[in-house]
Order: structure tokens, then C-alpha cells, then sequence
């Protein structure tokens, strides 16, 4: 359980980053008295915690979950908010006299960095798996939304949270959510309302795979999960990433030409050998970094 | 249940407007004897409501539903098309002799008024919750995949119907459903079979929302969703709509370019402030018409 | 049971085309003793076969499934590729010393071609019906993916199994799963994971529209459906067809465009009037060829 | 010179419509004391003439010129936005207190009409041919834009105006100026320094097609261009100018299947062997109303 | 002058291709007693050469002209579009009742046969050149559109002809012309007009780069410029061509991301350093087949 | 001509910032012994600089340029390249037995990394005027292309080069050279020839807007453009070359929307009062900084 610390992570201040499987890294929000909220400080550790597990050898499948028993996370860090960045100085009289174009840009740059930093988990060439649990607000469906899939326990208690503080959700989740789930009655249902929704419902429309009792049983699934993939060739796991990834932002034609171009240099990895004697030789094979 | 009519929309023939809770305006297509069917005057009105409900600063949520206990409506009022415009000179020897370049301009021009009539329940900037009941069928179909959100009685009788009436449908449910419910193979059954589907299918592949047993209580289901959203800041509820629309026609890196200069005016609402303190002091918050 | 052979594919070595029904065509994959897995010459042919249907006035509509008990597809005839065309020669000691660049445009011309063939179903103008049952692995599903809709028998052993012999899909089923299915997050599953996955899990998901008791009865199911499709308007339901798979590659406002071009002449054909005739008249219509 | 009114266009305030050739349509911006400059009431009746030549069948191509021998248009009526609409209450005192969003909200409604005023020029099924002459600044480039060709005497002085009066221009110069001339170095140059150019520039970048010797000279030759026009086909001008709009926003594989489809029903007019008559017998074929 | 045949091309009827220099192919269309002009023979032919010279790794530049001294080509053969294919039986008694959906049908197969056919030149791997001279009216500018560059001679007589005829273009050239010149209002011009343009005119506007006085030394202009494409890198060569056709089809993120793709194995060529070591060594390097 | 160095920025080993004139920026590449040629620590070192300069409220026009007589630049360091980075490892012996894939990988994310710091100028949301001069080959061009306007002198030598050393162009120039001129034919010659372009075919063509003659009368030239653009309104000046980037890779119909969205907020600054009241005032207006 006490997974030993992965070489090189040891440098975040909200995350820890951890090894328990060979090949996987599993992340974890790390500021359970505040509910795993994300403040500036906490979102640019996020963007560079994945750029550098995209980089890192030694790793092909990640894991990210929330410490603590209580949330995944509850979001944003709204006292944060209200006391830095720009969001500190809109609307009121601390904007020193900006005039509305001026505090425009303020505002595009800030959460045009926001956005940077949580798509880097999409950009992330090895496949994450997201587990939620618990509190699981707001900027919880952006971050999970970037995930290639998506576990939870069966307490979470999702929501897309942000109409009711007086915003449209702005980091990435009115984007991706209906590419990533089938019914766009639900999405408009749960975006516009705001209102929560169970695991059960989750599951039944496809935002997440599975759903387990408690926690420690869904961290555990998506290690496993994780643990599976990391045995798999890391050129077939890392192409079928990018390839989907690709083929959800472009029409057929163009998808089935990348998809030519990326495997006319791909299969020729020793990869498919490899695969293939471990297949017939009954032992599991081995596949050199990648 | 005699809801006060909503002042401004006595003018039309063919739907009663009412507000039945505030800020809220009900819609009924209001030819029960008829099936709630369309003819070209129909449409035309259905556009110009749907125009007016856009600019309404007093409106923040929409419900549609056909009055009459038969039908949400039948579709196309075919005997009144065989009578007027194109289609009742088309095929046939009362074409006056054009040919088939021409007699195409003038169906162009037919089928992009209609297309764009409904269209406008699509653009509507306030969230439009469509509740189905009975005889839903044909055009039925590509009104309901322009509403936000879709709820029906347990009675409803879907069809895609054109199909079995000799012709692709072409006011928008063959360019929309597919992209508002996850499984094609189940779209092009439908689509190309034209067979009735029944309200817990609707729901079971995401089509609808919710079920509800008999049309007033799906009625009156629609009325307290839409209740729900009309309370909420109108800056978030309406950028909410206007992003999920824009993200379902773009790739993710514009959608949120996009999202980011759009919020980087709405953010400089005073809603944000006005739902915090509704929040944090346990009254319901108001905020000012847009 | 036997049905009569379709008159002019007696041409095919792989493939079996008999006309169960009237205007039905039923395509056998007929491989059984290689479980049907697909060689080069396989797919040559089964690009041929639905490029002729396509063009067939006498055919209204496809069913394909595979002969023999024990599979659909195997998928990819492994041994052949090892020893035929370029993967022959890939990653190893017999590329005659040809540099990466040009080994990857031997590649490219392979990967396009054996792409080109099976993409030829998905262009058949008339609705295909894809009924799979048994072994149904990797090429399989990318087959499956080109049908207009999926039907298998409860025994279906499904896998996009590609990964785990080194390599990431390439003939389309990373390109089109996501588009077929509604969560993005299932898709990523199965596709990364290589696992197989059933037919009632099949069926949740939306990929097949209906699970039958055995292989019989599922080809029976798809004969019948197809049977029903052959009555129809063939304008109708081939122009359903297009707008359909249009209206998943293009934007909304491009697809209504589309449609509005396309019914400014389909509009003119007598099939409406036919159509409306045979509703009236309680007697079945009949279409001319088209 | 004096020609005369084209039937059923005296209704308008703004704008001038005779019909100095068989066919043809010469639309003059008839605010000659204000430099024609456009108040909101003039561009709301500039769509609706082009709205109306657009299906007027009697018409077969149009020329655009402004009265007067001062200006084509020096562009927005500066005094007029100052006191009427969104402009008049921004970013000042008047605006009653609204938030920047409500602010926001107001001016996208004011934009978008504009802008659809001006585009219905482009949407225009018939060659529109804009003849600029003296002042032609701001809007008179983002009208330009909007005709199919564009000539000018030599006295024209064009500037892309609105930098210099503090805004980006935003009724379509720099959304379409790119796509219609080659170099965008130029483009850049002359939409961010905002310096005039002249008639020779503008003919050498390929902005302007012809460049005459005096406004009269110039609309001569814009009316003989239509006069040729309006002599051909209109099943052939007007196709191929929906071709030519539909190329320029189209990715080549698309335009191809998009012309495939249309041309499908230009091809059954009878225009094809009334020109091939008119051409191998000498004479001028005539051509039927469209 | 009498270049020997290129091996493997002696069966077109329409078509000699000889190789005048080493990896350079020199196709001729060669029916000069029609004026080069194109009936459906023609046109398969020419899809098909294009297709065996895209896959031959024998040449590395293609030059197009027409034999004789008269035209490049007079565009369709309109004599024999009168009597064979769908346009002989259109619009007129012949087309045996069909109604117009039916024949839009079998007018589709045809212009997109036509289509395909020409666009080969555009899709061969090789850079082509095309030299126009005399008479190149109508499809001569379909084909010319799909060269990588145009040359021509002083007496090249060129127009969009098919205006003249009564029909939009349909194989290419509304699709490509504004992609490939600066002025918009040029090609508008030149297309609604059908008017004759100059070889002058045509270098003015960058529809060709060079003017030759003569075709002889057009030819020889144009085998020059292959000659020197043939002696270099085909990796970089035809590299290059695909990502600039690439470029010209998507916007510059896509384009970047497929040119990193693309590169990162064409770039694992020896071409590399075989170009180096020629540039340092002082002698013509060269390269492999490709 | 000591133009007074700009604040901030002597950080740069590779780049000398002064400010000539007040809120200009000017930045030249300071490697003249070296033909100003990029090793990646100077291409790393470009993409901080722009980025700095896009955020720089005292900024408001940048201009690029060369240091020394003799080169803007060479292009590539071809030393630098071969003995650092993934290039060195490439297609030799060096490479530790990687596989082709492998190696891709390492080249992916060098192109990448090498395509993000130069995009950086095209990113950078001021204004940015680039002088040529002398040697401007192979990245030359690429770098040219994200410049806003190009200028040079008339002694510069320009040349796409890398085809003569073996490979595709990948950092910029084949995706957005079809972009910015005019004429394909051209661009195609001399992408694909790799031949030298001098600085009037460079002007005629639409690549640079004006020749000057020298070194120092086109940097003065480029310096005297940069000092208007910084007179004038940076909301003004800032939205039209976002707007204008914006256009180019979209549809007119998503530019015009974003337009409408963008200038909701920018219209709500001082900027235009303050440019009306210069206007009518005389005297130059003032802009706050943005």
C-alpha cells in the first residue's frame, strides 16, 4: 500500500507521485484539508507533473486520484480565487480603473494558462486512468474529461458545478463532454442545472467504466487496470492513444490517412515480433523503452 | 394549471405562449385537431416565436409541448402540402413545364426556409426543454433534436417516419441525431427502417432525458427543470448553452479559444458575485435581465 | 435455407453472395477452415464484392456475416502477412537493406490499399447489415465499424485485438469506433486494453442494436431487417444512408446545406407519390430501379 | 444615362435600382450629401435589396455603385452610431450601469445584424459587381469584399479605416480580404496601418479587376460586364458562383462532392442545348427564367 | 528530340510517354486531330497513366503537354459526350422515362468517375509540370489546376468555357482555381465570363509561373525544370509535394502536426547525407529509389 | 542608431532588444560570425523572446532582423545539427541499435519543440515586422512566414534550401507559405527547386510588401512601420492582427462569429473615444497600455 515514491516526482508540493507497479505512476491531489482544491499554484504543478510523466521512459501507464477520503476534488479554490488573478479584480472597484477590453485580457491569459495546464493531461502520451471519489465539483468533470478513462467508488457525488457560482465552466468541460459521453440531453441536463449526479448515473451514461465499493477498491481497479496496459508494447499503446485521440477531432477521411503516415513508421518497431513470440511462446514479452 | 398568457405573443395562431412560473415561457403548438401538425404557416410562426423568446429579456427557460392529448405532433401536414408550395408541383404535370434545374431552385428555396424556421428553437439563446407526449412523428423528430434537453410521457410514439413517405428527412434530424446519441448502428435503424420507437427506448439510448407516466406529469416535469434554470444567473446558464452548442460543431482546441473570449466578458458579470453571496448566505440569489 | 446464388458475383474465390429475399443481398465471408481471416487476397476481393453491390440496381440492401460455426472474422491472416507484402519484410533482416523512409512508403501504399478495400463497404449506397457471431477479433471490428448497423449472436467473442500483437489498429476502427459508440471512455478501454468483451456488453454500449440466441437466428434477424429495408423507397432510404454518414463528418450547418441540395432533386423522383399510394391505398408500393 | 426603375424596388429610402440593360440590376447607394454613408436604417434596407434581387427571377446580374461624385461610401455614419444603438451607450456614462456581460451581450446582437446585412450581398444567388470610386473607406471594404468582382476608377482612395478610429474592423473586411487577394503581407499591412491606397495598388495585389478613368467610365464598364452576364445561362452564372463560394470555404475533396451533387440536377436544365444551339447556329440563345 | 519511350507504357491509345531524360517522364496527350480533346476513353486512360507513373519508382518528374501544334486540348469532346454516357440522355426524350432523381444518380457515377479520373495528377507522388500552349479551353484548366506548376507558351489561349455551354465546371477548377491564384476577383471574372485570357494574363495572375515563346521551347522549359527536379532527394522531393498539398487543404496546426509526423521517418532516410556529402564533395549526390 | 537597449531582456545571449523608438521593439539575431545560423539553444531562445515580447505591456510593434551585413540568416546551424540532438543519432550507426519507431519518437518531439519556439513569433499578439537582408535561406523563409509583414533589402538572397539537403521543409515554410502569396505555381517552383529568389520576384510575388535599398534603409523602413503601429490604439491594433490570423485558418461564416465575439468586449474600451477625440482634436491620441 505504501507504494515506494517514483525517482524524479519528489519535487511537487501537491502532488505525490508514486510507483506501485512496475511501469505505472499513480498521481495523487495531495491537499486533502482543502478538499483537493486546485489553486493557481496547485493547477501549474498539475501541467508540469504530466508533461513530465509524457517524457519519462520509465513510465506507460498513469493513475490519478485524490488524497484523503473525502474528494477527488472540490474544484477550484474559490477563497484562492477571490484573492488572486485577475478573477480578484473583476467586477468590482479593485480593478484600478481597467476599462472592460483591458481586464479582457487579463482574463483570457489567465485562463488560457488554466486550460494549458489540465489539457497536459490529455497531451500526456501514455494512457491515465482517473479515479474519482468522494466531492467530485467542478473543475473535477474538466480534469476528468482529459482522462482516456474514467473509474469512480460508488460515493462520488459529481457535478458540473459552475452555473450555480454565476459562470459557464470554462476549463475544458462544456468541450469535451459531449465528445466523450453519448447523450447530449444529459450533458445539457447536468451543465445547465448544475445539479449532482451519482456513480450509477455516471456509469449508465458512459462517463465512467466502472464503478467500485469504496475508494480503496476503485484506486485499486484502475492500478490494475494501469499494471495491465504497462506490460502491453509501449509503441501499440502509446499509437492507439494518439490515433484515438486524432480520430475524435477529424472527420474519417483525415484520421485514416494519419493513421497511415503514424504506422508507416510504427510497424517498424521490433514491437510486433515481440508481441507475436510472447504470444506463441506462452511467456509474457518484454518491449524496449519507449 | 391556467397559466396567465406571457404579454407580447397573442398575435399567433398557431401557439399559445404562457408563463407558468417566472421568467418562464410555455410554448404549445396549438392545432390539436390536426394532430399539432405543420403546414408552411405553421412553421413560419414557429420560427418567429421562437425568434421573439431569443430577445426576451423577461424569458430565461423555454418548455414546448403540443397541445391535446394525441399528439406532440404528427409531422408534416401533408394534405396542406400536396396543396402549396413546391412539393404540390413537383413529379407531376402541374410543374408548368420547368425543368428539373429549376423545379430543384424552387425546392432549395422551400427547404431552406423550413430548415431555417426550425433552426431558430437551435439558436434561441435561452435553454428550450422539449416535452413529447403521443403522436410524435417525422418532423416531431427534428424539432425535438433542436431542443436542449427532451423529456416525454410514457405514451410517446417516436417515428423517424420519411422514409415509408418516399424521402430522406431533411429538416435537420439526419444532420443533428447523430450527434446527440451515442450509438449510430441504433440512429441508422431508425433512420432507415422508419419503425416506431417507444419512450423507454427514447430514454434508453439517450434520446430523452426522462419519462414521465401520462403527458401532465411530463409537463409539469419540463415546467420545474425549466423553473430550476430560470432562477439561475442567466449569464451562466445562456453561455453554457451557447458553448455546449459551439463544442458540439468544433474541435476541442477551438472550443476553447472560443470559450476563452467569451468568458473573458461574461466573467466581468456581476453574477459571479451576486451567486457567491447567494450561496454563502443561504438566500436565493437574484441577478439582473440579460 | 439455401438460398439462390446472386446472379454475377460467382466471380469471387472468398466470398459467397446469395439473394435470400427479394433485392436482398447476403454476403458470406467463406473462409471457415482459416476461421475467415482475411489475406491480401481476402480483402481485394471484398472491396470488389461491395463496390458491384454498390452499383447493382437489383440489390436494395446487404447482410454480411461470416460461414462456419466458430467465427466472423478471425481477423488478419497472420501467417499470410508474415510472409506476403511489406510487413514480410518490416523490422528485420530482409528488407534488402532499404532505409526507414523508404520501408514506411512501402507501408503507406499497403496500410491505403488494404484500407481502401474494406472502406468500400461504408461507400456501398445501399444500408449494410453486419451480423457477427463467434470469433471476432481485431479486423472484425473494423469491419463492423463501415456497417450501417450491427447485429450478432449472444456467443460473440469481440476484441480489437490489435495491441496485443504490437500494434495499433490501422484499418479504421480508431477512426470510427469513437464516432459510432457514445463513451469515449469504453472505447478507450477495450481499444487499449485489447480485451475481448461480449455481446451483452456489446449491446450496452450501442455497438450492436440487437443480441440473438445463435448464429441462425441472427442472420435470420438481419435477412428480415434487411428484407424490410429492400421494400422501401429506394431514394429514400439510400439518400438516408448519405445524409447519415455526411451528417457525422460535417458541422450542422454544412449537413442542412448538403440536404438541402440533395432533396432539391430526390424530391423529383415518383416515390413519394408512390409511397403516398401505397399508404392510402393499404397495398405495398412498389420503386422503380434505381 | 438615365435608366429606368427596375419594377418593385421604389420602396427604398437608401438606395437607387434601375434596370439600365435587359436583365441587369444597378443598385446605387443614394445618400450622396452624407458621402453615403450608412446609418443603421441604411443597412438594414441594403439587405433587404439584395435579399429581394437575390429571387427575383427578372434579374441576372447586378451592379453596385455609389451616387454622387464624391464617395462610393466613407463608411460608417460616425455621427449616427454615436447616437443610436449599442455604441452610443458604451464605455461611458449612458449605459444605465450595466455590467460589462449585459454590455457585451447588446453589442454582439447589434454586430451580427450588421454583419448579416452586408453578407446578404455574398448570399446573393445573382454576380454581384461592385464599381468604387473617390471616398471608399471602412465599410466600402468590407462591402467590396462581399461582390463577386470588383472594379474603380482611378480617383478611388481606399482605406481599411477602422484601426484608426480605435476598433478592429468587424463587418467581414478581415475575415474575407485574406481569402481574396494573395499576398497577406499586403492585407496586414493595410488593415493595421489603416493607410489609403490607391486604384493602382489595388489593381496590382488583385483586390480591384479593372481600373477606368472616372466613376462614369467605371460603372459603364461594370454594367457592359453584367450585360454579358446576364446573355448567359443562368442555370451555368449562378451555379457556378455557388461553386466558387462554396471552393473558397471548402477543403478540395469536399467542393468536388458538393459539385458532383449539385451539378447532378444542373445538369437536366435545358440550358445545355439551348447554348450548344445558340452556338453552332450563330445566333444568341435565350434562356429561361431562373 | 525523338525521346525514347518510357518502358511499360506502350498500351494507352491516347497517350505517348517517353522518356526524354533520365527519371523524367514526358506524357503527351496525343490526339491532335480532335484537338487533344477528351471523351471518356481519354479520361480513363489519362487516370490511369497517372496512377502507373505515381507508382513507378523509376520516374521522379512528369511533364504533361499536348501533341500538335494547335491546342494542349479543346477540353471535352463534345461530339462524343452527345452520344455516350448520362448526358446524352438527359433533359430530353431519350433518357427513357427516368425521373430526375434517377438520372441525378447516374449523372453523380459519372462526374465522379470524370473527377477521379483527372484528380490522379493531382494525387501521383511525383511533381508534375504542365505545359499549356494553342487552344486549352474548359477541362484544360481542370487538368491544369491539379499540376504542381504551369508553364505555357506566348500563344496559349485559355478560358473557363464551360459557362458558354450552359454548365458550371464540374471537374476541378471551381474547386482549385481560387486555392491556387491570389485574385478572387480574377478567377470570378474569368469563370462567370468564359472569356479568353492571355498567356500574359495568366503569368500576371500566378496561374503560371513561366512563359515560353513557342511551345517547343515551352517543352523544353518545362523538361529542363523536371530534369533538375529528377536529380534530386525523392524523399525531399516528394516530401514536399504532399505536405504542400497538405498545407493547402487544412489549417497551419493541423499542418504542422502532420509535417512532424511525416518527417520523423522520412528523415531516418540516407538522403540526408548523400545531399551533405554531394554538397561538400562537390558532385551531383545521388539517391535511391524511392 | 545606438538605440537604447529594451529593459528586460538582456537575459538573451543570442539576441540583442533595444527600443529605438517609443513602445518598438527591436530584435535581431546576433550571430554574425556564424551567418546569425540557429543551434537549438538560439531557436530556444527565440521562442522566449517572443514569448516575452507578446506580454509586455511596453510593446506595442516588434520588428526582426538580422545583425551584420552579410546574412539575416543562414538557416539551420548544419554544424550544430549534426552533433546535437536526434538528427546526429539518425540513420548512421550511432543510434544505439534504436528501432525505426524509436527514433521517430525522438525526432517527433525535436520537430515539435523546434515548430513551437518559431510559432512563438506568429503567437506573439503584437504586431511583428521582419527585415531581410543578405543570406535568407531554409528557416529564413520559415521564420518569415510568421511575421505579419515582411520587408528586405534589395541584395536579398532567399532560397526554400532544404530539399537540396535532403529533406521537407518542417518547420513552417510548406504549411504557411500556400497561405500567405498568391500564386501555387510559384510557391511549388521554388519549395520543390530549392533555387534562389531575389527581392524583387519576392515583391512581385506578394512574399515581402516593399525592397529597399540596403540593410539599413529597410530595417529604417521596418522601424518607421513598427513606430505608426505603436501610435495607434493596441486594442485596435492587436484585435485586427488576431482577427486577421483568426480568418485565415477558418471559414468566413466562424470568423465572422468570433469577430462578433471578440469585439463584444473590445469595443468597451476608451480606445475609440480617445482615437475620435484625436481625430476631431487634431492632436495624437493616447492609448492606455494593454
Amino acid at each position: 500500500m505504501a507504494a515506494p515514491p517514483l525517482a524524479g516526482y519528489s519535487c511537487y508540493a501537491h502532488f505525490v507521485v508514486t510507483s506501485p507497479r512496475p511501469l505505472v505512476a499513480h498521481v495523487e491531489i495531495n491537499r486533502p484539508d482543502k478538499l483537493n482544491a486546485f489553486s493557481r499554484a496547485v493547477w501549474l504543478e498539475f501541467g508540469r507533473v504530466f508533461r513530465q510523466l509524457s517524457g519519462d521512459g520509465g513510465v506507460r501507464a498513469v493513475v490519478l486520484s485524490g488524497a484523503g477520503e473525502r474528494a477527488f476534488t472540490a474544484g477550484l479554490d474559490v477563497r484562492a480565487a477571490s484573492q488572486e488573478g485577475p478573477l480578484a479584480a473583476t467586477g468590482g472597484e479593485g480593478d484600478g480603473g481597467r476599462d472592460a477590453a483591458r481586464t479582457a485580457k487579463a482574463l483570457r491569459e489567465h485562463i488560457e494558462e488554466f486550460q494549458g495546464c489540465i489539457t497536459e493531461m490529455e497531451r500526456c502520451e501514455k494512457p491515465v486512468i482517473c479515479v474519482l471519489h468522494g466531492i467530485s465539483l467542478g473543475l473535477a468533470i474538466d480534469i476528468a474529461c482529459c482522462a482516456d478513462m474514467r473509474l469512480c467508488s460508488s460515493d462520488t457525488r459529481f457535478a458540473v458545478k459552475e452555473v450555480d457560482i454565476g459562470l459557464a465552466a470554462d476549463i475544458g468541460t462544456l468541450a469535451r463532454l459531449p465528445k466523450i459521453v453519448g447523450s447530449t440531453s444529459w450533458v445539457k441536463d447536468v451543465c445547465l442545472s448544475a445539479r449532482d449526479f451519482s456513480a450509477s448515473e455516471a456509469l449508465a451514461v458512459g462517463f465512467v467504466s466502472q464503478v467500485h465499493e469504496g475508494k480503496g477498491a476503485a484506486v485499486e481497479a484502475g492500478l490494475a487496470m494501469a499494471g495491465g496496459l504497462a506490460g502491453k508494447s509501449p509503441v501499440a499503446v502509446q499509437g492507439t492513444k494518439e490515433l484515438l485521440n486524432y480520430g475524435r477531432e477529424h472527420a474519417t477521411a483525415d484520421s485514416l490517412r494519419y493513421t497511415t503516415v503514424w504506422n508507416s513508421v510504427a510497424l517498424q518497431a521490433g514491437d510486433v515480433a515481440a508481441a507475436m513470440a510472447g504470444m506463441f511462446g506462452k511467456r509474457r514479452p518484454t518491449f524496449e523503452k519507449l
